[in-house]
């Protein structure tokens, strides 16, 4: 990181904390600061202002709002993505369904929606139509790959395109539209907003499949997840499509087999690691991580200004890429 | 209705039926249009567009996506209310819930409220700002007002000023948005633009309290809800607290009885209905009604325009009062 981004970092959560969150009804906004608080990275909001910086906008705080918009956005779709997925922890503590109830879930999230269109209000009035327009695109994206990848879960013919579609909508295209929404800002040209965007996408796929390698082969400490999480889960992630792909008919049934059981995690886990181990899906998933990784550098070398202006760009998309947590 | 507002009707339909619903994925895209063919009223977005007209906007179709955004975001918050309130039928058809499940329903109901924004985004972009945060404004406080709601139900100590204030916000303010956001189309004056949202909050108050009285009052089979559905829920209408407010210590104690209990529901009714009669609690409502709409007629008095040109809303408004469906 930069000076620069550690800057932006500060005004991004000093942004969250001066959010005017009024205290009653209590049962509407107390999740809502609950979820501001749990932390996290803040990554999407910063690629809202580095974009911005990247097209020399004349005052970074002036794209502040729409970065907290991002946020705010991720964190409704954070609550009620728990909801649906029933899951008992959101970095490391309760989510606000489990702390609180499903309801209060429901409304609390319709509520942090509602305050990231509050902020994108905010935007420059002449660039408003073009933000909101980008902004919805990426919601309403962002809602299918939630239905998909519900759906998959009961379906047994997800096939690794499919796969790739789902966490395209339901994560990726919200970091290209971070990153579009600050080159708008910034007064990019459409080309360049649609070359930080194909970026944005690609980094966001590669970005979720390093998510699918850490699950199996990432150090839970350092991660902060259980390991195997995704495989005692039978998430249908890009490792275990491959290697249902890649099996031979004997080791695909024992694939199967394991994902048609809650019994003997622990022998489950190693089960199916060791099945990943044999068809080398560990080195499947870097190549094809990789190749998304090279998609996104082209993109990015398309933008029409100075090289040395996108090195923090290319900086975080390594770290986001080699992240070990 | 006039000849203009039945071919507003049918811009307002055709909108509905023309917007653009992807078939896939099929599980968020299909309750969203079965809630939107179970037909309602559509008075809210009528009232943006009789707003846009009485302020003389030069193509009432310039309002047309704005009354889309009004209707979209009511049927957002019916399809998470009806979560919430467990509620089985919508319009004398299964919930949304119920027809499929509460996670169908939860992410149904978001993408219908970033619909709503797709259609505020196609509004004049010199108008855009001013629409949004009106909108904005509203929908947060109709979330404020389903937490009061639910708030109030495990509460003994809500006040006949609690209700109210609970109503406006569920209810009111909605109908004042819808209102105002019209009258912004027009290029109304600001004064102006807070007259006519005044009107349409004060009749909205006054309408909530016409549903209360229905549900006692009304006749089941015009009404098309079950006579005393509000009492068998112990729900704290107006009626109800101010049947608490006006009865002697005998009186409150047989309601209290009443309200703790779901045993002989005829009787229940029955009884409440006895103790409303004996204590005058329908014009007590009938008042409290009346003195909402002489507030709502008198802001549409100081409304700067000529007294014909109000004629429409005056009639959608009595209509409104006196419905008995």
């Amino acid at each position: 990181m930069t000076g620069d981004t550690s800057t932006w970092q500060q005004y991004i959560n000093r942004g969250l904390a001066e959010l005017d969150i009024p205290s009653v009804p209590a049962m509407l906004y107390e999740p809502i600061r609950y979820m501001l608080t749990l932390g996290g990275k803040r990554i999407r909001p910063l690629l809202t202002l580095m974009a911005a910086d990247l097209f020399s906008i004349p005052d970074i705080r002036q794209a502040v709002p729409a970065a907290l918009a991002v946020e705010l956005f991720h964190n409704f779709s954070l609550v009620h993505d728990d909801i649906m997925d029933q899951a008992p922890l959101r970095r490391g503590k309760q989510t606000v369904h489990e702390k609180w109830n499903a309801n209060v879930a429901i409304l609390s999230g319709d509520n942090l929606l509602i305050m990231a269109y509050q902020q994108l209000a905010k935007c420059p009035a002449d660039k408003l139509p073009a933000i909101l327009e980008t902004f919805n695109t990426v919601a309403t994206q962002v809602c299918e790959g939630q239905q998909l990848d519900m759906d998959f879960e009961a379906s047994s013919t997800v096939s690794i395109a499919d796969y790739l579609h789902m966490i395209q909508l339901k994560t990726s295209v919200l970091l290209g539209g971070a990153l579009k929404i600050g080159a708008i800002l910034g007064n990019a040209s459409e080309p360049d907003a649609e070359h930080i965007y194909d970026f944005g996408v690609n980094v966001g796929i590669a970005f979720q499949l390093q998510d699918d390698l850490l699950d199996v082969y990432g150090d839970p400490e350092q991660f902060g997840k259980q390991r195997g999480g995704d495989i005692l889960a039978n998430k249908k992630t890009y490792l275990l499509l491959s290697a249902l792909d890649a099996a031979d008919v004997e080791t695909r049934s024992i694939l199967h087999k394991w994902m048609e059981t809650h019994d003997q995690p622990e022998k489950k886990i190693n089960e199916i690691t060791a099945a990943y181990n044999d068809l080398g899906i560990r080195q499947t998933t870097e190549s094809a991580k990789q190749s998304y990784a090279t998609q996104a550098y082209t993109a990015l070398d398309k933008i029409s200004c100075g090289k040395n202006r996108k090195i923090p760009l290319q900086t975080m998309a390594q770290y986001l890429l080699d992240r070990s947590t």
